[in-house]
């Protein structure tokens, strides 16, 4: 089936789009989590969304998962690997899966992904977002994980027990992966290396770690990547009134759009995104 | 006092600036009525507030009011008359009183009212919008009343009481005012006529009725009218991410701005007018 719309990304402007296009008759396929997103839950009082005083992010996420649920709204709790366009729309990969929409609606919140030196250059050859997809090919083999969420802990453990040597760099406290099997490096490493593929990566002491795959498994990935045409400002994707990109059939609403970073702000911008895409449709 | 800023404006648009100002610690006085806008309260069913799912347009306004009296946030029940730039801001009359405010954020709806042919030319010569201002003026004179809305039928009392005969002219059904002292001649003149100063009113049939005076007592004053170099896109204030509109100092936020007319935009624009005032005022 080719969706209305993608949506990347469910924080409030996610959901405030996804409702819209649920009762705006749209079909549409969304990735992200239930947990809304990181930012949303550890909100300690939230006292400017008019009409909830007071609450906690936690009370606001639990609002809006009733509001979800109530509309029988379903999030696809898979990550984006890569975007392309087709003649009519947009091809998604997503964790293994394939999709088809013929619009997109980014919201996927201010924290853009930096890009880890090497790591556009050597994607497919070498660098995977993806264990379950590529992960069979480095059987017993040496790999790099980067892990940037507990989230994906047992995708690390899954890749540690199939390969024949891992690295790990994990982005956060307290790692609960399997580390029996696996070097931990540090947070990052300074540099993926590689010419035509991976040969190695850089650690951010200078050691130079000969691996043959470098598997990145973190919330999202980078919009540059995802989108290399994308226009940003100052670090943000640049949108219009309506919450047009520069690129045909993509939208984008939410932090990701720039500053303030309001809860407010991201429902008015997702509302306004799936009318868009809706006015969008209708032209074509 | 000089305020921060000056609200025009209570549906959703003016009540997220107004939570968002206090909580910056801003200064601000509001302008609007605590019935926060007609159509607020008539909405049906307001199924896309993302976190209230399936409440009526009355039941989010109690929520709203709520949240606006638990920050012990005012609502000055009043009508701005006018607008003027002053050397460090604006001074605002609203009924017959007089502020000032170093910014104005601008919430006034989508239905920008329209002007009468002849009312620009003629205010201040004879066209007044504030009978308590500029009632006894006309005492013992012709005067046309023009009635916008209920809430106005006491002062058009007051008015047809003191004027030597009057015209009234109710743009709504079943009209409460105390008609054994007026007559009624319609639903809105066709003109006001004069050169110099107000000579009469022509009616929608034609007829030419001679008065002194006419006041025009209806919910808002036309944008035109308050901010005559405010630009307008397809009769929407033009706006830019920020909710700055053309006019230094001057942001604009909610349906005013243009479509889609939707709950979660107009908050998610009155919370950007708000941190842009505040962006504004620092920068100075």
């Amino acid at each position: 089936m080719v969706y209305d719309t993608a949506i990347i990304g469910a924080g409030p402007a996610g959901v405030s789009a996804a409702l819209n296009l649920k009762i705006l008759g749209k079909s549409f396929i969304w990735f992200g989590s239930r947990e809304l997103s990181a930012k949303v839950g550890k909100a300690e009082l939230v006292r400017n969304y008019p009409g909830l005083p007071n609450g906690t992010g936690a009370q606001l996420r639990e609002a809006y998962l009733r509001h979800l649920d109530a509309m029988g709204i379903q999030i696809t709790e898979q990550m984006v690997n890569s975007v392309s366009r087709m003649r009519r729309g947009f091809a998604v990969m997503a964790d293994n899966d394939f999709y088809e929409a013929k619009t997109l609606i980014l919201t996927t919140g201010a924290a853009n992904t930096k890009t880890l030196p090497g790591e556009s250059e050597l994607l497919g050859r070498g660098v995977s977002y993806c264990a379950t997809c590529d992960g069979e090919l480095y059987r017993g083999r040496r790999i790099a994980i980067v892990l940037g969420s507990r989230r994906f802990e047992h995708e690390a453990d899954y890749l540690s027990g199939l390969s024949g040597s891992a690295v790990l760099f994990a982005g956060y406290k307290d790692c609960g992966a399997d580390l029996t099997n696996v070097t931990m490096l540090g947070v990052t490493p300074a540099a993926i290396l590689g010419e035509e593929r991976v040969t190695g990566v850089r650690t951010a002491s200078g050691d130079m770690i000969p691996v043959d795959g470098v598997f990145i498994l973190r919330e999202s990935v980078a919009l540059s990547t995802l989108f290399p045409g994308l226009e940003t400002e100052n670090g943000h994707i640049a949108v219009d009134r309506a919450m047009a990109t520069n690129l045909p059939g993509v939208f984008a609403a939410g932090d990701c759009t720039g500053r303030p970073y309001q809860y407010a702000k991201a429902v008015g911008e997702g509302n306004v995104a799936a009318h868009s895409v809706v006015e969008y449709l209708a032209d074509k």
